[in-house]
């Protein structure tokens, strides 16, 4: 059996061009840039909360650091390392092999370095932690939605949801949009660009990304914004042709794993941000507005203007 | 049942004057010191490979962050960030309130601030990630040892090995001596202040803390630096006195978890070495030396110069 460093050295020694000392010492060492802050993350997947035992160990490899550099995104960081801490329950060459691969085809598409990590045994737990870069002042935080911004959110919300619920069986999608739903959740794409784009621009006021449901995370930028929020939920993207309507809303207000962003801008902005669309070739879709009042409540209007209950907001792990 | 969010504000929310922003948003926001490198590392500690389900949580929670700070300490860099990913079974708020002030307790000894982290549900795991600085340049490293260094120890490794054979029921220990062994094994102290003059005055060419056995890890440093080395068994300190001397032995060579320094210096530096030592009360101990060889072998001899069989090196999680 191959040991722990024989282990590591095999699948994720790779060259870290942009760290002063990589791994193989005590820690590794990184010259951030001057003028900048630094933007850091962490977070643990583990199996039976996260994943599923039998998933795919390439596309857990993929996520478990696209869902870390969706949080360097929702800040306008630009990716730079990424440190790996994983516990495994035995040594399974192959599935490692492929994990690793998933790992580094993620960190090459957004030039991440894997600077260092720990390997060690016990239930299957995966723990990244990433570092970005931000030019002093300018990360794009939950804290600044101002009353009268518009709100917006890209992409396409509520499709990892409905891959899930198409993967547990809970509804029979038709082939092509199962195909995308599944991928939207196996293979998740940070908005690293958007939110590039949106902090040195200047568009944004606040921003969040969706890892835990729209109205959710949403209401993590009114708690720490202090202001309210309404959503009309006609002007939500419909891509979902085939699938159960009420499954398809329920999935797009509160499903989890998107990773698209939420983000609030002046609406004298619009125009930049149509543009910016264009550029991105991804939707940018204007849901709602932010609004002063006395409690951060969200309030969501339907195709008639009428308001609907908000239920079910999203998913957290102890509630 | 409190929800997770409510669970972190409770127990891991503190003020966190060293960072631009700190929990509660995507990421913590951090502004390195100008003419600093950042030193980072992260290790997952795992229910039943590195500690057993009975650990008492406040121990639990200072070591969980000082073996962390030991790799700090290696390189030389001041501790300055950390971030903390746990996986919990169940929410036990009071073995929560106990692990957090074990791992504040440690933090502000340390000057540390929390400035991030995740939690959810699943098998204990607790994963640190701690970020310090040094001058550019500067850091310990495990790859600059000379031949000619003389080769030092810090402290008294080998009582945490002890103490650990004392709480497993495999030896029978003097009740002081016992005490000081299961203080060693369960509240370690990383040698930041020695780590921090070693590198502040020059003094060591190479560095590297004791987590899986002095000698297993003194070999890292000898296949980084492409050195061989001598070792006098017979120079190591003794101050396990009623202790079974073999087991005593192994447990210095062999033992994990003593977080002591292991470090080379040139022989010209011996002085300023003593002078350090009885300014950090902290005794530093000769042990051997580094010698040029073609292969990076470790030569252990006993208190008559004659060659000891070198086995048993560390532990090695996957060996």
């Amino acid at each position: 059996m191959p040991s722990e460093f024989e282990l590591i050295r095999t699948y994720f020694s790779r060259p870290t061009p942009q760290a002063v000392l990589g791994p193989g010492d005590d820690c590794a060492l990184l010259a951030p840039s001057a003028g900048s802050e630094l933007a850091i993350t962490t977070d643990m997947l583990v199996e039976g909360t996260h994943f599923l035992a039998d998933t795919d160990p390439w596309q857990l490899g993929w996520k478990a650091l696209a869902v870390n550099l969706s949080d360097l995104a929702a800040m306008g960081a630009k990716p730079r390392w990424a440190l790996l801490a994983g516990s495994l329950p035995e040594v399974r060459a192959a599935w490692l092999a492929s994990f690793a691969e998933g790992v580094f085809a993620c960190a090459s598409r957004y030039a991440v370095d894997l600077v260092g990590g720990d390997t060690t045994r016990g239930p299957l737990n995966l723990c990244f932690t990433v570092l970005g870069e931000v030019p002093v002042g300018t990360a794009l935080r939950r804290d600044r939605a101002l009353s009268g911004d518009d709100i917006w959110v890209s992409g396409w919300p509520g499709l990892a949801a409905l891959g899930l619920a198409e993967l547990q069986g809970r509804t029979r999608l038709p082939e092509a949009l199962a195909k995308r739903c599944l991928a939207a959740l196996q293979r998740p794409i940070p908005r690293v660009e958007l939110g590039l784009e949106l902090r040195r621009r200047g568009l944004a006021n606040a921003a969040i990304d969706v890892s835990d449901g729209l109205l959710a995370d949403l209401g993590h930028v009114l708690e720490r914004s202090a202001v309210a929020a309404e959503v009309f939920a006609g002007r939500l993207p419909l891509r979902s042709a085939g699938a159960d309507p009420l499954l398809a809303r329920q999935c797009q207000l509160a499903g989890g794993d998107d990773y698209e962003l939420v983000f609030s801008a002046l609406p004298a902005r619009r125009v930049e941000l149509a543009a910016l669309a264009a550029e991105l070739d991804l939707p940018l879709w204007r849901i709602g507005r932010m609004v002063g009042a006395a409690e951060s409540r969200l309030t969501l209007l339907d195709e008639n203007g009428d308001e609907m209950a908000v239920d079910s907001r999203g998913y957290d792990h102890f509630g």
